[in-house]
């Protein structure tokens, strides 16, 4: 991936696109030879096992912290909360988001870390505006509606226009002749996100090809209560540029019954939605400073950025609550570590690895320092281990690494060739990366939504991904040796 | 409940809110002197059981009919699908559900029953009218928001005042003092339909008792996607009015939660809810004229209007629609009745039972010739039998025609002494009443709310829906003896 130089948003999306298959089944890269643990008995040295071992008392220590009881038992929730209702959503490019990074550091220094500091981030501003869209024939019905991620405006007077109803790209190209002019609804089936997302990624460039005046997409998720989803599109450069927005599961169920029974339907579309050029934000970096080896790394991370809609508690104040979380717990623990541990918050995630991209691009030179990258950007639900990008030996190291965690159930490891999207950008350094594994069956009910609040995220989850992500770097950062990779 | 003859609006709410507890657990009648059919053996005679079970062939194939392949599987969703994309909303006071009322008595026409008829009802007019609502301290946030049936409107500027945010009316009581100009929001627990509708019927009467300016309350559901759930609130004639909403279960819980944490939050309200004193609606009637016992009659029913929001799939198209299909079933597979067979599709429920009132007034007289009233209002999920009020006799043999319908596994019968709002106003003639049984655990996900929809519904569940009101229709139709009372 980091073989792409360019520099071009549409690099950046078709980046963001792939990274997005981390949340699915991905095609595993080489290196993959064995996905579980059973043939680690042969690779995995005693004396590492043992090493591993000796901190399982630290780790109890962790985890009794943070359970029924525990000193710290609520801290990541209660913490996460105050931070999610001060500020609500968090776009990248408004001066909330950077209020709320400001918020952050100050709060990461009232906790003690060994040094906080920033990292700045170019991002652009996109803004949503007023935005409404109606069937106003046959029958007037408000349609709920989300204009996606980086798309146009429609002309201030809105866009009225009879809508043509497919489920496919291979549909619309069946019935090219008849989009002219005309609204492009797609009621594409959920299979899976990164198979579905490609209508919300390209349904503006695939239907302009063809003279339509905007697209409406199927919210992509398995499950609604009427709730549209947003996320980025791509335009095509060589095509027209044409708003598009997010319609419910129910709404375009609702249009292509009615276009299959041949009733004609005119849709009204008005969005006031902009890009507002570049600004600059920040990626947030927490640090304790190793004791003995402080130029080696283990790093924890999820973004602080969020959609306009919905308040990111679950996109991914969880995740960056548990990093930050994790850290701040080990050193009020009194637990040490050999190597420095940080944590990142990352900036502009949700509108192209922004801060992700820019500390690759300050920082790749210490890949071989580097001993493990973290994230937590799939969901903090109750955590069931890691997801794992690295060598077999790594592997059968982390995997041991969780065997610690194995009272909380959190010992899973499965293999995932980009376990974070922000992290991902690090793949072809060979550095080892890691995602929280947790219970996520739901994760698309509320991504990207109004659904999106701290009613998704559950105080017991949070301690123990919090816990989770704690342990692992605290034995990561000690273990005599950097992972293999 | 008929003892109450007063056409006070208020009596009728508070019926409304003692029959909603139909849809959960409720304290049985005398004459459920057992619920099961353990000892139905002992009472149900031999020949009763033979000749219920003669009609096993018929059943078998109403569920023929049905099921896959049969020539009727899938008539009742694509009908209520076309009827729904049609007119979507049809709330009590609306031209639109009018419109939608002449529908079906041409539908009807067309299904060829014996007689199609209207009767007329008196419903009141309330409109919702524009409406909205923001945090706008300590920082600015949507707060979607559903203004409750029967609410007055605020003033035509709004309402921009200090919240008070308490869990239950004890906790108003004991900060009344701090009530006066306030916005009361109840963050009150969902615990079942019945216990915390409460909240939404009283909440205006009781903070108004304390000067409140306006209450706003957590949606009644157990699970939101940040959806608000709307439904009639109710008046204390001695106590001024005011305007109340609900928000979502997500936004009460954030309110609740900075409430406690002693931050100064500022709400604005805005609603145009209007009353538009009564109009004219119509119940809808259709009949099969039963063979050789034409006076007695076995009654199915649902009701056709909705709240404005959503599009009134669930509550109560699925009910309506497999009452009358049921009958029409029957008509198309030529399975006559000696009894009538009516299908109700009743009007103004959501407003104060208003048909079913209307119809009782107008035919109790007829009680002693009802055999059975039957209603579905409970949801359309899958079905499992019926739900019951009437004495061990009856439910006995009930329960027999019910083992005819094993091969769904909608054999069930459970008592309820109120097994359907509409019908449950003749529970004092001790007709016996029954309600479809189904697996309606989701069903207050969607009630009331912009997730009322088409999704809600499945072909399948409705076939077996239609299947078991055909089945149960027909043969008490058909029996020798009407039910013991």
């Amino acid at each position: 991936l980091v073989l792409m130089k360019s520099t071009s948003y549409f690099v950046f999306l078709d980046i963001l696109l792939i990274i997005s298959c981390i949340l699915q089944t991905c095609v595993s890269k080489p290196y993959d030879t064995f996905s579980n643990g059973d043939q680690c008995s042969e690779i995995l040295p005693l004396s590492i096992k043992e090493e591993i071992h000796s901190y399982q008392e630290d780790v109890d220590n962790i985890l009794k912290a943070v359970g029924p009881n525990g000193l710290y038992q609520g801290y990541t929730w209660n913490a996460l909360a105050n931070f999610i209702d001060t500020f609500g959503p968090r776009q990248a490019g408004t001066e909330n988001l950077e209020k709320s990074i400001d918020y952050m550091g100050n709060l990461l220094k009232k906790e003690k870390f060994s040094r906080v500091y920033y990292e700045t981030v170019k991002v652009p501003k996109w803004s949503r505006g007023y935005e409404y869209c109606n069937m106003v024939y046959p029958r007037k019905a408000k349609l709920n509606v989300l204009g996606l991620g980086m798309s146009i405006g429609t002309p201030s007077a809105g866009i009225v226009a009879q809508a043509i109803v497919v489920s496919s790209f291979e549909e619309l190209k069946n019935v090219s002749d008849q989009v002219e002019g005309k609204i492009v609804v797609f009621n594409e089936n959920y299979t899976d996100y990164s198979t579905s997302v490609v209508y919300r990624r390209d349904s503006a460039a695939e239907a302009a090809k063809y003279g339509a005046l905007a697209t409406l997409i199927r919210s992509i998720t398995p499950f609604s209560i009427n709730s549209p989803h947003t996320g980025v599109l791509h335009y095509d450069p060589n095509v027209a540029m044409i708003p598009s927005a997010a319609i419910t599961v129910e709404d375009a169920h609702m249009l292509h019954r009615m276009f299959k029974r041949g009733e004609k339907i005119i849709i009204q579309l008005y969005m006031e939605a902009s890009q507002g050029g570049m600004t600059t934000s920040r990626n947030t970096i927490a640090e304790l400073k190793g004791i003995s080896l402080p130029d080696e790394k283990v790093i924890v991370s999820g973004h602080l950025d969020s959609w306009d809609v919905g308040v990111g508690a679950m996109d991914d104040g969880g995740g960056a609550f548990i990093s930050w979380n994790a850290l701040a717990l080990l050193n009020k623990l009194g637990l040490k570590s050999k190597r420095t541990l940080a944590a990142i918050l990352w900036t502009g995630e949700e509108v192209g690895l922004r801060g992700a991209f820019a500390y690759y691009n300050k920082h790749q030179h210490e890949a071989p320092k580097i001993n493990i990258l973290l994230e937590s950007d799939m969901g903090t639900f109750k955590p069931l281990g890691l997801s794992f990008a690295g060598n077999n030996q790594s592997f059968c190291i982390v995997k041991e690494v969780l065997s610690l965690l194995s009272p909380i159930g959190a010992d899973s490891l499965i293999r995932d060739s980009e376990p974070g999207p922000d992290i991902a950008v690090w793949s072809e350094t060979n550095v080892p990366l890691a995602g929280l594994l947790n219970d996520n069956g739901r994760y698309f009910w509320y991504h990207h939504s109004n659904g999106d609040t701290m009613d998704v995220e559950d105080p017991v989850n949070l301690d123990q991904g919090t816990a989770v992500f704690a342990a692992v770097s605290y034995v990561l950062g000690n273990l005599e040796s950097m992972l293999p990779r």
